[in-house]
């Protein structure tokens, strides 16, 4: 592939990117697609009316909103996963400024000039010419490249360095906060033992106020996922025959079974008489209610009894956050269930070579041709070349990779997660593994042998095998950015799937009942992902092709505009993980400096420069260390939560009189069976911290300011019973 | 090497065993080495008188004596580490009681009628006719092997469950325990932070009032060791100065700086005049003392600040565990420590190939007379060579290795650790790596090829490898058993350096001062990983060349007799592990199980038995499943203690009035500054268990039946200051 071609590839992206941009803008102003792009924004407000004329010019509103947004209003609207995410874009769109300009200053001009041969007109030159492929041996220059990865790694480890620093002290902030969350107060136990003489509930009643004299509040069981369903029907239908004679009964319903301090009330002795008959369809899982937040964590922490299957105890998640129908899966079977899947998961990566290893053969034509002959003719017209070698096998890959983030959220669904942020972060590693190993070391050893597999069972060769492939696939690399990476953020902007749902709704079905149509929580396990992948792809890449960096760093810009403002109008945030994605892009970015460096290593071995091969193993040393040290230093702020803080909330609040307030709330704080009134609804649109109504924050003011939105007459009464749907 | 070779071998090591435990049977009556025989008796009573004549006849009461010593008896006198030891003799010898039976009766006849051939009188027979060698390719009799890998593999598992869950029992019986432990109400705090205005004493007292305003009793600093001996000094100068005027000054001295709840006394008052004047010398550790078992073990476990850094906290060790010197470490350096040495370690390893090599080379005669020709006459003589092929290269290696638990145990000093128990389990484990890998893959691999390392890159190749080297290397190995697991057991029982040591004190020295011996702990460090070793060798062994069994069932019969011996007469405990060494032994012996499975695996494919090689695949993972589970279901135990466990014993002394009297202890319990006094050596001779010296359980009754040993009237007043001294 030459400059040629690869112009032609960005120029198809580019009008690709600025079509689908300014269609996007158009879109967004009708009001029949606002449940697709304003999903959030209707979901917490109504919108401002516009104008007929505005609606149908394209305009760059949107950009500009996203570009003003604060980090305050994204930590509010989003929480502090959306926070972790922008910030991985932060980082990569500064790191990769400073690795452009490095790259473009010192080693695209050394690999250009680095051996005597023929220059073309630079439109015509072969982009080998400018990897490290065209260095010659033992030459002089290559301590540029070992200068460059130098700078390149310092500057990412300082980057990390305080981006770690931050975002631990904003999830400090996130526990501490402002309004009390009553989850802090609730453990989640598992793997009761069933006893003869008394109902699961007995026993938990009697274990926690025994040994938990001092501290235990209440619990609330868990039943198993067939009752509920019927404990439903039970309650909907005495609900009917009720609500003749009470006003107050529809209400009722939410609450659950609590054993101890709960306040009495007819409802509660309703429900208290289902579950009676249903006593042995409790499950072994219960949440359990403390009084300060400090002896919920001890509890949650410690190994309850010297069995340690029984009695397993975790912090609970908030109420929006909880898998329900994970929670009555025993114990027992958990380490099962995570093997098999880990077993699947490995499985579905190796197989997957297949349709990789056939995109990875279409960049081959020869190959191709030879398969096909038929194709000869059509693959000798110029255009036609170019275009399948620089662009089908992306699109085929990107197509086939669609289908990786469900598969990989299934297999996270029945590994028995408690919560679902915890299962979205668990694909989100899954995806990555997946995409890592598939689009990189697959690609890259697709073209050099015949087996994939044989190639990472010879460890010690593994350097000087990248040092080969990785510059002759870095053209493809390009592509791929260019293809799947600004594509997939055109996509993302414009909400294909969703759109084309709602216009074969409306104009098909001709539904206009407006409550049926979901709200999608961002999609973390399918972005993360692609965007650490761009960021590996660029740092393996930098010192060996630097080309491939202005892409990245375009698409890194485009990508921080687009999720901001798909955080700020499109996703609802039903649940906050707590920024703990941040760890997985902090491990991702410290393993690509270190493949980088090993390439490198593997190159300047090829090229015969000791020197430099002897450079980089102080900073393979030096990069370890640093994150070693990290782990030390931030990890356990991500895992664990520190006795001061807890301690000094609860005196915070018994100082402030309100702990019996937040005692009351506990108890209706989670709730299997969701009612389909108001009031839920109400709690779980706006209220990601899963305060009850009367604690959510309102939406900050900023977002008044931007209302370029549609009137919608439709005063929708939204029911979003999405703690039983499997919307994630 | 044929079978008359072995048997030479093996005459040779029963010759030498013989001779070694005769003479054992009668030095140990001799009273001038009661101190190298009977260290731990002599330091918790005095012995029997016995009989000229009798002293200079073998005889083979020790046997007796350690055969019929009960479990109980050795947990009371060595605590749970000797127990969990003892319980690896006797998990070997069942096991390969299992494999000898089953490997005789279904493989050893398949290998040796393995292929048609001329069949010599058995004593002339090459050892390589009975491994499976001899098999001939596609033998329809490797189903033989195969259900004896299943039998083998199935009776370990088994076992190992019983043992893991009867060690977890014990485990918890000894938490539980019946008199208080006072070091279950102590914690180990490090990096307390510097601040300006106060000293460290005041900051740890600030902290812990607050935060654990309900629980916590009081604290004691700890000094840099520097300071140790200066204020020691000062001690000592001003007990001399006292002394004259007051008879209580002598005791008082050994405690320490208390600043709270401690009941105040002269020599307390005078001792904080000192730690005011050297308040800089303070280093930032201090152990810290709660009211309840469960508030200390809370505070250890979790993460007092959001600085993980900071206010580092562990449960802390038993006194006489305690390693004092280690403490004042800053604990942002343990980090570092940690990496250097892991990476010394590795390299002390790799580096350690070259003398195996050599001792490797030893047993191919052709290239050693090439390297030296003048040897050639020496080796053509038939003794002579098979005493250079069978017994010299194990002899060399057996040197050689002497070398190792010294370096590892530096190294694990060095590491940081808080524990002597830790410690010693950290040199176990790095001697146990060190010890598999050097004496088993190097010699593998060392025959078959040239660079070691280059077989380790090739990860797919592994089983093949391993199928082909170690049939050839398993007379090695059988010698191995022979030469070092024999000599080893001879040697521990004869004590030969401490017996050198006497006599060349005694008789060379001439002197008569018994004070100066040492105690000698159990040195489990270089006696665990040598059973792991001979445990691995059998699994790896036993259906290749089953020949190696019997011969290691007799070692595992005679180091069960010789540690118990051990354990009874000589060994001091001198604190407790808790039975930490179970888990390396179970993990062990499960990368046994795997490497010969893996093996088996590689032996079938290249016997071309796609069958037998199918059904490895399953016992694999049930091996892997197995090993999971058992994770789950016991280590917990191991690592964690139950809240449920702590609260019932809070309670039970609480109930028992036993509080009070335990906070006294508390206070006098950790001691930097060990006295000399009577009262200081009594405590620590006696007690594993860490009591004071009115706790001290007598030692069993069964005890007193087996006096076999020496009335010695040197009524000693010995000096033990062991908390200071670096013996292990």
């Amino acid at each position: 592939m030459d400059i040629n071609g690869l112009l032609t590839s960005t120029g198809i992206n580019i009008g690709l990117c600025v079509g689908l941009f300014s269609l996007y803008s158009v879109l967004r102003k009708q009001p029949s697609n606002v449940n697709v792009y304003f999903g959030r924004r209707l979901a917490s407000r109504r919108l401002r009316h516009v104008d007929i004329l505005e609606r149908f010019v394209p305009s760059p509103t949107w950009v500009k909103k996203a570009w003003e947004t604060t980090q305050d209003d994204i930590l509010t609207i989003g929480g502090l996963d959306a926070v972790a995410f922008s910030r991985m874009l932060v980082f990569s769109i500064r790191m990769f400024s400073v690795a452009t300009v490095i790259c473009f200053v010192l080693v695209l001009p050394v690999n250009y000039h680095g051996r005597e041969r023929l220059y073309k007109n630079i439109p015509l030159e072969s982009l080998e010419a400018f990897t490290i492929e065209n260095v010659k041996q033992g030459s002089r220059w290559l301590w540029a490249h070992c200068l460059a990865l130098y700078i390149i790694t310092i500057t990412a480890c300082t980057l990390l360095y305080f981006e770690y620093r931050h975002l631990t002290d904003l999830r400090l902030i996130h526990i501490i906060g402002p309004a009390p969350n009553p989850s802090q107060f609730a453990i989640l136990v598992r793997g009761i033992p069933w006893s003869q003489e008394s109902t699961y509930c007995d026993t938990v009643k009697k274990f926690f106020s025994y040994y938990y004299e001092s501290t235990y509040l209440s619990h609330q069981m868990v039943y198993n996922s067939g009752v509920v369903q019927k404990l439903k029907d039970n309650a909907k239908h005495m609900c009917k025959v009720l609500s003749r004679s009470m006003t107050r009964c529809g209400h009722g319903f939410s609450h659950c079974c609590f054993c101890g301090g709960f306040k009495n009330s007819i409802d509660f002795a309703m429900r208290y008489n289902d579950i009676e008959t249903d006593s042995r369809k409790e499950s072994g899982t219960a949440f359990v209610y403390f009084k300060t937040r400090y002896a919920a964590y001890v509890a949650a922490q410690n190994l309850q009894t010297s069995h340690p299957m029984l009695w397993v105890t975790d912090l609970a998640p908030e109420p929006n956050d909880v898998y329900w129908s994970n929670l009555c899966i025993p114990y027992r079977q958990i380490w099962l269930r995570r093997i098999s899947t880990f077993g699947a998961a490995v499985t579905f990566m190796i197989v997957f070579i297949i349709p990789v290893t056939f995109a990875q053969g279409l960049t081959q034509l020869d190959k191709l041709e030879k398969m096909f002959p038929f194709l000869t003719r059509v693959l000798t017209q110029k255009f036609m070349n170019q275009l399948v070698t620089g662009y089908l096998p992306s699109v085929i890959l990107v197509l086939f990779l669609l289908a990786v983030p469900p598969v990989m959220m299934l297999l996270s669904t029945m590994e028995g997660h408690i919560s679902r942020s915890i299962r979205k972060k668990s694909a989100c590693l899954k995806v990555l593994f997946f995409t890592i190993w598939n689009v990189f070391f697959v690609n890259v050893f697709a073209g050099s042998v015949i087996s994939q597999l044989s190639v990472f069972a010879s460890v010690s060769e593994l350097p000087a095998q990248l040092a080969k492939a990785v510059p002759v696939q870095a053209t493809y690399f390009t592509t791929y950015v260019l293809s799947s990476g600004w594509a997939s953020l055109a996509c993302e902007i414009m909400q294909v799937c969703p759109l084309f749902y709602n216009l074969f709704r409306r104009y098909i079905l001709r539904s206009k009942d407006d409550s049926e149509e979901g709200t999608l929580t961002f999609p973390y396990h399918t972005e993360v992902p692609r965007v650490l992948l761009f960021g590996f792809l660029g740092f393996t890449c930098s010192i060996l092709a630097p080309l491939i960096l202005p892409f990245l760093l375009f698409y890194f810009s485009l990508a921080y505009l687009v999720y901001r403002n798909q955080i700020l109008n499109v996703y609802v945030t039903k649940y906050d993980g707590g920024g703990k994605l941040w760890p997985i892009a902090h491990n991702s970015v410290i393993f690509s400096l270190i493949v980088s460096q090993i390439i490198a290593l593997g190159v300047f071995g090829l090229k015969r420069s000791t020197v430099s091969s002897g450079f980089i193993i102080p900073l393979l040393i030096g990069t370890i260390l640093f994150h070693i040290y990290c782990n030390q230093r931030f990890h356990p702020a991500f895992k664990n939560l520190a006795t001061q803080v807890l301690i000094d909330m609860d005196r915070r609040d018994q100082h402030l009189g309100k702990m019996e307030e937040i005692y009351e709330q506990v108890h209706s704080f989670y709730c299997q069976f969701p009612t389909r009134s108001a009031s839920s609804s109400e709690r779980s649109a706006g209220s990601y911290r899963g305060m009850t109504s009367d604690h959510v924050s309102p939406a900050p003011e900023t977002l008044d300011a931007d209302n370029d939105g549609i009137d919608i007459n439709i005063q929708r009464q939204r029911d979003m019973a999405w703690p039983l749907g499997d919307l994630v």
